[in-house]
């Protein structure tokens, strides 16, 4: 049974193999250094550049207490601005989504500029500086049409991430994807359960029966390295097949860690879709299905999943110190119409199922992890991953 | 960002003429200071006589954990015993209101009588002494028929406003007035939010369209003091002029604190109602319109609005640290008829609105007000008397 | 008022004959405490045998962040397995009862057999020890059908209670019984107020007039005293008259608390039921109805009324600091049929307003106990056997 110890003695206790104490999912105060080191530093999908293609469109991204304004300026950049006003703190823009021309407090009527200078606030005295008053600013990165922002005052490096893997980005047309579809789970766990989850495919087999048909993952490491050579030795794609491993403990210092890798499918089947079968147009420069998929991590809570035809976007983000919510967004090629060259019902159709199942396995780890009587178990060696998010995860609390 | 430090420290961190720091609206030790220092200390507004006309009617007051049953004795005079049984602790009284001989406990039947006196305790032993077990006893001071509480030992003198405001009390009939209406308004944000909002019109102009059609207030000081200026002039009221600023910081040693004034309503308008015209009958001794309206403050969160032919009452209560209630009091002449004299939805019409303006604004200035990102902001001159509040308040919790 | 002192100092400050301070019930330290020294210590009822008769038949017992499954193994044993997997601590069990032949966890497939042993673990390395990783047990006990289980690694002894209480469990055929109806009440409040109010009937009188018109208990001390030597004197009983108080802080060193007593009925009346009259079959070896009813209690939170005709089982478990649950269990003749021998809403009836209208009284109690107002009050000599609980509570979190 878990007593309450100092984070620093949890963190010494820990053992290499094994899950974590109880203590990291409950405690208040793991969850105030988690939010500190971790959300506000490093950084986090906040959205898809097709989802604010004209100046003044804006969107919210949120989580735990945080609400941030992605919005398109009109020199055509696209900022990040806290949306707590300099006044007297009051949310600036109440719409979810939208157009404007400014963002003007609803309590004071103080009013800020796309780029979140503040431009007008009644009846203030002389000593008042408008220029010292602007919304705070998030970091925004772009990887393609992808929105990355980062509250730290200095994030970790994208640089190395994004010369090792322009190649990538170039053959699947990063810069030539929309988001067609957007849905939050919402998950009665601590952030961790469900990170954790996404980190290992030894639950594949046994929870995820749909994604088991498809996806060579779910097979024993033996079965599954099998069908990597084989896939490895015909391979004939043009799609890089070198893996990067810097993510999580084995990221390089200062910059932020990634992952790159490409796996096999279960033999005969191409895409994620209820028949493993196509269900969009190619991505980007590919040319043609190899039975294959790509995954590619950046960032501690935000993967993607790419197959030949669509990409799918995986987040996870801290609601409070037992919530969590997982967003998945789901992209195909900028030119690719609905209905016409894809039906969303069976592009989206794999991951929906794979979440839902995913949210009742997380809540119901989250019950067993509250009893006196959990106990940190033993990993399997299909848990290695996680294992690495567990060892970056003790270094970056302690 | 904010961090935790010591209350004293917080104290004394503060910068005048900003807003508080985060930590004040998010601690519950801070909160627990203020129920003790201030809520459990000074006067509030409990209701009116109206309310409890005959012997042995009552009606419960509630706020945070305490409860207060306010009756009618057999002498006529009002009392407010703590609704917690002597025995055990059950409510004594389970009905919101009615009218009862006796309060005897649902769990014991222990009794007691109007006065909070016990009478009657079944088996118990002869050294059990009924005298000493009277249900425990708030203060109650009236002002016309307003019923205010303290629960303290030793409150604060009401004696200097009664003596001041005499004349005030007198004009506008504060012993004929009956209370028509009362509504409820929960808030999901700490008390001190709801109470600021209330002690500063720079956001009247912006968020309260209705308002500032009617009430000169919403103006820029500027032209506000011109409006005043012009009103004075040819001020032929037969109702007091003189303001009295003993309010907060401002409250005389040994007294609760309390202020009063009359400012003028936008020019052609008489009163509180959709197109600033008459909705009721004069008040008291008024004769006429004379296009202004008094404010009178007493104790921290009871504020009236009072113009020429009705009264409205201001109440906020915490509920808990991040939850509070704002109580509107309708009152009008007590000769008044319904249907008659008045309607009451044209009566109530503009608080009414405004009061749910004002409930969304207070909820996304909290929201804000959580980031870590929010950071005490300056006040603008039209905010110089939440500045009076945020001294005091300071004062009772350091 | 209460403020924030130590337990210690708390237990210390306790006057006999006084109900609690606040403290007791809003402190989350001492609800802590209260878990692990009393209810991951104590004897507690889980259910019946009647509810897995078959080898595989399972049910769920749950309480705060426990959750145990009931089972029946292939010996014909019940066993009491922690619903925590060994491996990251998911919920092994999801159904709330049924049969099955091994417990597999729903994440990673671990699977169990119905004594708890680890039968299969995929993909696991050949350092691991699956007889290590058998599921956490609790300590099962067998009180006729009754099953009881204890999450203390070495439990009270419950010997000396089975010695002595062996011909009351003969005589009302505690082998014989089976649970025909059980039903779940959740009260908004601290655990102890709910058991506080089944350990005294000086509520009885004015809060349940359907058990005061059956019960002799509910009458004042005396007239109760003149029953009791008036039923004894009668007393032709085939049923245990000689009472054992080895309960709460008169229990023996080592063993269980426990408690005997069999007390009258009102005169006339023969059982618990609307008229008072009987409503099933004669329980074990009884041969008639005498007008009295025993009382069985055992371990701090399970009580027993049993009637000549059918047993009564009542439990109360914390659901968290704030929130308990009472359960209420009927129990019957095994060959009693249903619609022949009883009919259910007859024979459920009188304890089903009873626990109705005690959820109301104890909810009512928390209120008034959370005031800054409530001050422990005296007790009445009707309330004897509650302080035999506070001092034993105190003694147990001291």
């Amino acid at each position: 049974m878990s007593s309450d110890i100092s984070i620093s003695e949890l963190v010494a206790n820990y053992k290499k193999g094994y899950s974590l104490d109880q203590q990291f999912y409950k405690d208040p105060e793991i969850y105030k250094k988690e939010i500190e080191n971790i959300f506000l530093h490093h950084w986090i999908l906040a959205g898809h550049s097709s989802q604010i293609p004209e100046t003044g469109d804006f969107f919210l991204f949120e989580f735990d207490s945080e609400n941030i304004i992605i919005t398109r300026t009109k020199t055509g950049d696209i900022r990040a601005h806290l949306n707590v006003c300099r006044h007297r703190g009051s949310r600036v823009c109440l719409e979810k989504k939208g157009t404007t021309k400014a963002f003007t407090c609803p309590y004071h009527a103080w009013s800020y500029d796309l780029s979140g200078d503040l431009i007008a606030a009644r009846i203030m005295n002389e000593t008042f500086d408008k220029s010292e008053n602007g919304l705070h600013q998030a970091h925004v990165a772009l990887v393609g049409g992808l929105i990355f922002i980062s509250l730290s005052e200095k994030p970790p490096s994208l640089e190395e991430m994004k010369k090792d893997l322009a190649d990538v980005f170039d053959q699947f047309g990063f810069d030539h994807m929309k988001l067609i579809k957007q849905k939050s789970y919402p998950i009665r766990s601590n952030w961790k359960l469900a990170v954790e989850n996404y980190q290992e495919c030894y639950h594949c087999a046994p929870s995820h029966q749909e994604f088991a048909k498809i996806h060579a993952m779910a097979m024993t490491p033996e079965k599954f390295a099998a069908r990597k050579q084989d896939y490895l030795k015909n391979a004939s794609s043009d799609i890089r097949l070198k893996p990067s491993s810097y993510y999580f403990d084995q990221a390089i210092k200062g910059q932020e860690g990634y992952q790159y890798d490409r796996n096999p499918l279960v033999t005969g089947k191409v895409s994620g879709s209820l028949n493993g079968g196509p269900v969009a147009p190619l991505l980007g420069k590919i040319k043609d299905y190899d039975g294959a998929a790509s995954e590619f991590m950046v960032g501690p809570v935000t993967f993607f999943l790419i197959y030949n035809d669509h990409m799918i976007g995986y987040r996870f983000l801290p609601l409070s110190l037992d919530e969590c919510v997982c967003d998945v967004f789901w992209f195909v090629h900028e030119d690719a119409q609905e209905n016409k060259d894809y039906v969303l019902d069976n592009l989206t159709w794999l991951w929906d199922v794979t979440t839902q199942a995913d949210e009742e396995i997380i809540v119901n780890n989250q019950k067993g992890v509250d009893s006196h009587f959990y106990q940190p178990g033993k990993l399997s060696e299909m848990e290695f991953f996680q294992q690495h998010f567990l060892n970056w995860y003790l270094d970056k609390i302690a």
